[in-house]
């Protein structure tokens, strides 16, 4: 291993995550943290803290320049970008190749043509792995309205520099066109200073399936199978699990081939997810888009293959080969994922960041927490609001919902409020439990349950 | 299940692992409790406790009429009594199907013949399962001298209705006979009521090997590997591993083949542990003792079979076929754990009780912890002092040593001393590393590198 050093440029429990493989690996780690991130867990695990910043990420985890001149000053060999913030941006992993520093992550060319869903698609449809009717590129409403006579209603608009749900909106009636049309263009302006759209037939009863891929410099390239994380509210995921419950053992195969052949075409280095969207009525797969990095729900995976994701990501950063082959990697049993939120469930999910005067986690047989979080931690009002992972492993997925349940029966935090009871009922539902996940369970949940919480 | 409530006869960590189980599998919990642990997380995390008599064992954990009346009071079915205590008693076993109450554990007379070490040792001869050479029992010091003669120094003297290293001396010189079997066969009288002794050739250069085995009431018995336990301090274990490292494959194939031939030859039911002694030298294994009961170390099996132990504990005890074959339980990857104790190992490992002001645990990939403690607890004076479990999970052992050395850094406890520091010097001791393992290492590490602590 010739990277020694690892500045890490992300906060929350992705930065104490990537400590604890790097310390396992005997890789020295510099944390990256702005002025409101100073008392996270993750600053006391690193060796060292460089502060970049204000709280503010622009001037902070978003400073590109700053980010380069303290890897530069902490003589770093490689940065690690975690998910969020700067993980996708072309322009860093570019810069640290200038700068004679590993990029923890895909090449820059990876990054920029799956950053763009326009190019993704394209050389999805290029190498056969199908994808959603719908057209290219729309400059106007107007162009959606003929797009719509073309594939029917209803029709999701999504911008092309879009993720994370912002910048989406689903026509269901022509009349809305307009309108809609000019807010998520606005928001995708907002969000990713580009207000390019596209439109894409939208499935109803749909799933949302990814495959975890891994590859290296030398063309290789090999799937870790695929998680489900169709239980989403308002586009963000709220619980995953790996593999995806009945699915059938066909499209299962064909999905993570599908995968592996765009990872394929591209040459695709380090750890990537191909998202997919899965019409459950007609047992058919539409590529979504891929993402360039490690992804939240990554332990998922790691709890069923055994593989540790972050020591690969290093590992071929490095220039090293895959350590593994495909026939290396066997499943084991059922994991699930909730992410707990700093947020109140029956105040429309407001965020409640503050003082944690009670942190009892969950333990034991089957459980793992990935937090930055501990009793008497602030959770600051900057940042996005999720403070913990609970991820079980069960030897079936009836086994892994009860240890979900257990683990969030056993969670005991006072101060602030969190989504552990939403998701207690997440876990609870008729729907959920017999597998019937798809993107819509949530507000069908939220609905009927909300007073129970 | 017609089981529906639990009564927990036991304290510490295993009455938490045994709570977990119960709220996955569905059965109410009702824990018992001396009054010095009611503040205790199982005493939290349990449906309901009962106070079963005061801070003394005796009085309280010991205490089978107690016990046995407080079950009919809170209407539970069964007993589940963890390890320690009451759970290698046949008495309560007795006490409990006369009150038709289901003992999660073997049947009093298996517990019987294996708690008497003399009868077991000849249980183990009938079916060709090799002992030491020693006597079948030593009625005074005389008779020692002869054996001596017979199979010569050094010997082990072994009170017969032993365990946890009461009662047990090295003999290496004639001339110490009879001093040492006065003083052995007088602790023996003190700690377990019977003064019998019995002498076994002492292996040197040895090695701790057990095997798990789960047997039912059909006749049906199967293992679950072997765990290496010869890390001990004072014959008391300080870290074990599954599997054994560096082991030749057929002596491990025949270990596990003899661990299963005792346990069918008894029709042993419930979970049970068969210990070995492995001359390392010679490369021969010797029947040392069987455990009736779940050991403190079963967690390092369950994390490279993916098998809850408990939960088979009480599947079989409620009557039920074990739900896997031999062909059935894959093991994966190389588990290792640590116990935590309150004690201050620069202090002759003195016991330190008292207010735990800091409690932050290591989590993460591949970490485990079982504990019943937390923040702001009081370990209290009146019990053994392990206060957690550490269980690591890795690829192989190396990455199992690194992970457990991250998890040993990551947990920081203040208020009182414990032996974290010494567990860390153990693990990165060079014959350790290298799988040298045998029951004189922490003596040698005490000897060299204590003052590194």
């Amino acid at each position: 291993m010739s990277i020694s050093r690892i500045l890490i440029i992300n906060r929350g429990e992705i930065a104490v995550r990537i400590i604890r493989t790097c310390k396992v690996m005997g890789i020295e780690t510099v944390l990256a943290v702005s002025e409101a991130d100073q008392e996270s867990l993750g600053a006391k695990l690193a060796d060292k803290t460089v502060v970049i910043g204000p709280a503010h990420a622009a001037k902070s985890y978003l400073n590109i320049p700053v980010i380069i001149t303290s890897a530069l000053a902490v003589e770093a060999d490689a940065i690690h970008p975690g998910y969020g913030f700067l993980s996708e941006v072309p322009e860093l992993a570019e810069a640290c190749a200038e700068n004679d520093l590993v990029y923890v992550g895909p090449k820059p060319d990876h990054i920029f043509k799956m950053g763009n869903k326009l190019v993704a698609r394209s050389i999805a449809q290029e190498c056969d792995v199908p994808v959603l009717p719908g057209s290219e590129k729309v400059s106007d409403y107007e162009e959606v309205i003929r797009m719509i006579e073309k594939i029917g209603l209803p029709v999701m608009l999504k911008a092309a520099a879009g993720g994370g749900g912002r910048g989406m909106k689903i026509v269901t009636d022509k009349e809305e066109v307009k309108t809609t049309f000019e807010s998520a263009s606005a928001e995708a302006k907002a969000a990713f200073g580009d207000s390019t759209m596209y439109i894409e037939k939208y499935i109803a009863n749909a799933r949302h399936i990814e495959v975890q891929v891994l590859g290296d410099k030398y063309g290789n390239v090999i799937h870790l199978g695929e998680r489900d994380c169709s239980t989403q509210r308002r586009h963000q995921k709220l619980v995953e699990e790996a593999m995806a419950p009945i699915i059938p053992e066909k499209l299962r195969q064909d999905i993570r081939t599908a995968a592996v052949q765009l990872a394929e075409s591209i040459s695709y280095q380090n750890a990537g997810t191909v998202e997919f969207i899965v019409d459950q009525d007609e047992a058919k797969f539409y590529f979504l888009e891929m993402n360039t990095r490690i992804q939240v729900e990554h332990p998922v995976t790691e709890v069923i293959t055994g593989v540790d994701l972050i020591q690969e990501q290093i590992n071929v950063a490095n220039g090293e080969t895959l350590r593994y082959v495909q026939s290396d990697i066997d499943f084991s049993g059922h994991a699930i994922e909730c992410r707990i939120n700093a947020e109140a469930p029956m105040e429309g999910f407001r965020p409640t960041p503050g003082l944690i005067t009670k942190w009892q986690m969950p333990q034991g047989p089957g459980v793992r927490v990935d937090t930055h979080c501990y009793q008497g931690y602030v959770v600051p009002v900057f940042y996005d609001s999720m403070i913990a992972k609970v991820i079980v492993h069960g030897r079936d997925r009836t086994h892994a919902i009860r240890r979900m349940l257990v683990a969030l029966d056993e969670f005991s935090v006072e101060g602030i409020s969190t989504t552990i009871p939403f998701l207690n009922q997440v876990l609870q539902d008729e729907d959920f439990i017999n597998g019937d996940v798809n993107t819509r369970l949530l507000e069908k949940i939220m609905a009927n349950n909300l007073e129970l919480i």
